[in-house]
């Protein structure tokens, strides 16, 4: 077995990896994920009148929300966790044309929360996707990634940028 | 209420859109999304000699199998629908580094099945950044798209490239 | 066994009434129910100003719809549904000082939709003692039925007030 | 923000509240909900010779109990738990012609169990219903509500009747 | 591919077959499974006295109807199916010192309900030791077999005995 | 009430056994099941040639896994428990002609996880069932059993054969 695949053990079979020796410490990880937008949409999602902004991005950042809890049902080695905060912070670019979620979680456990952030980050997107998509099927989900992670052994991870 | 949001009541406030009076229709949607490998991780993964790579692209295949039937129950204002079929078909792009999942996924139901197809792909992408994530913490993942579906009023439609 | 208890079979045991020779017939409830607000928490929820309402209410309304998917999950006996729209209303009464959310939930199904409407109330209602709990721990939730229901053999049901 | 709602954050969206600074104490939360019975049916529950009285409450004192568990995934910005024991006792009272249920839920945990006490009153008394409905749709649920609570830094709750 | 495995695709990755093309019609499945009860257990269970064999098996009964509800997600390659009835009839045979489970499950869809009654057989064995396990550690769960399919292209199947 | 029966409380209801005063151990719980295999059907599962080995055995060990962390769920008096590992290791003994499933699954909690690994082999089963059972309907599911259990005030426990 190759050492990237820790999930696969010797004789080729995935498992859970053991975590139980590793210390209870408080960690945190920070994912984003971006959409996008073309200036119609950014302009209707901005409209300072706009009283429609509000519902649509609340229903993605509790739908981020609520997906953090669920990670480890999707997620199939992912150990359950149990997380202590969420953050979910939509973000508009109108330079760039651009919405972000970033999706802060943290946890006092034994392993490290970067997919719970994934996985809130992902879920915030693929809801605004389903709220939009009568009129725009073609918006694309980018860069969903991982931007920092503190706590645990490895220590404290800031993507290079 | 604009348009553009369908998910938002006149009286601005979410809901799950009544569809009683679609028709039962056969539909399908076909979604995808991309991982750009490091060359090492490519070679890791293409090795012919490898044994690994099936256990960690099946543990993929399977994560997104599983993620289409919980759609409904991750974003928020989807129907629940029968699914009748799943297809998780994992392509290495060895020139371009690419890792892609493309999901097709079929009803015979009164709304689509985009948001399953795009689940499906968006959790077996996921699951890929899980296994590899003790060494590649900054892999990114992008392009999660709907690239076709079919099916119901609104006919076929396919993403232009 | 007493003609009360249908879901008892006859050996006096628990079961899941078989409705496969019920017709599909498009099937409708509605419930409803009631939180009376202290005056200082009405005034708060209904400051002309206020903008925390809308996050407030909307994530009361999203608990709603995503509880009325879940509810054969919650509820032994009930049968899964397909559930083809869902509609959370919240109504501040000021005269009474109350809050309510009526919930109506439509199927095309071989049962009715009364159990996820009260479903989607009573998890409405208890997100929203949840939000405000830690200043107003005695909130009673009350009046939690069922007011109208039509479909199916039984026909139209409406409360008598 | 007002200081009601804690759960909204300052830039008014709403957030998991991060309790990882919290102590890890023993935490108890009670709850209980009520159903005013017809007489014919308290009648029938009381029956002396009924041996069905068992079956339905104990249908609905297991439902209780499994929703405890799943409190965190039907209302939005609960903490995942770890309960470490819980009871749900029905209780007839003949004079007010009422059947209650006492939920009991106790924890080793960061927050309360308020929640979990009340989400397993909530859906104990929702089970009794769905097996009553067929013969008395018009039965509410009332005075559902938490009894005590104690443990954490807020110390013990109860209730003035 | 063989024959054998219809849940391997042809490139030899796992899917969910499609079913989108079958007809829809009443199906029905019924499976069992054993416990072998050491004396002691089974005369405590029989006791003529006992009033607490109910809410043991009551709790093994409810157990399996839920389970059966959910064997979509445990099941990873199991098609979501609208189940419209469900029987678990616990037997004891005094003469053989066992404990049965029987699970019929019925539903009208493209696929059948085989996996459906044979998860709900295992949950409610399972749900029976785990009541029992802190003094019968050595129970053993045998015989979790189909004893019966109807409907469906396939036409009637009996197990052979 | 019977000292057998510790999941039934004096009054004769079944209640979630109180664990809060147990201590945090390391625990582990180890299970096995069987199931015997027609010669046709170890011979395609066992032929060198053979490349659908893997993604059918894979299936059976993810399933298992993930099913380990649903069993709080499933069977309704288990506590809900942070298991830190899980293993599902298949086994195909050629002279006995069966496939066997052993589980072990490791938590530091208040209680043990028997009923996790007795959960996972039990689903690693039934999803082996479920791919071969188009060929092999009367397959049956045996030796579903506690083979390991250590942690926790009652010590070591090993099955006696």
């Amino acid at each position: 077995m190759s050492e990237e695949f820790t999930h696969i053990s010797e004789n080729n079979i995935p498992h859970m990896v053991e975590v139980g020796d590793k210390a209870v410490t408080k960690r945190e990880g920070v994912a984003s994920v971006t959409i996008t937008l073309p200036a119609s949409l950014l302009k209707e999602l901005k409209a300072s009148d706009s009283n429609h902004k509000g519902p649509i991005l609340h229903t993605c950042v509790l739908a981020g929300i609520q997906a953090v809890k669920k990670t480890s049902e999707l997620i199939p080695l992912c150990h359950p966790l149990p997380v202590t905060g969420v953050k979910v912070s939509p973000e508009i670019d109108e330079e760039l044309s651009q919405l972000k979620f970033i999706v802060t979680v943290r946890t006092d456990g034994k392993t490290g929360v970067e997919m719970e952030a994934l996985h809130g980050a992902s879920i915030a997107a693929l809801t605004f996707y389903d709220m939009v998509k009568s009129s725009y099927k073609d918006l694309q989900i980018t860069d969903l990634m991982l931007l920092e992670k503190s706590g645990g052994k490895s220590g404290h991870y800031k993507i290079q940028r």
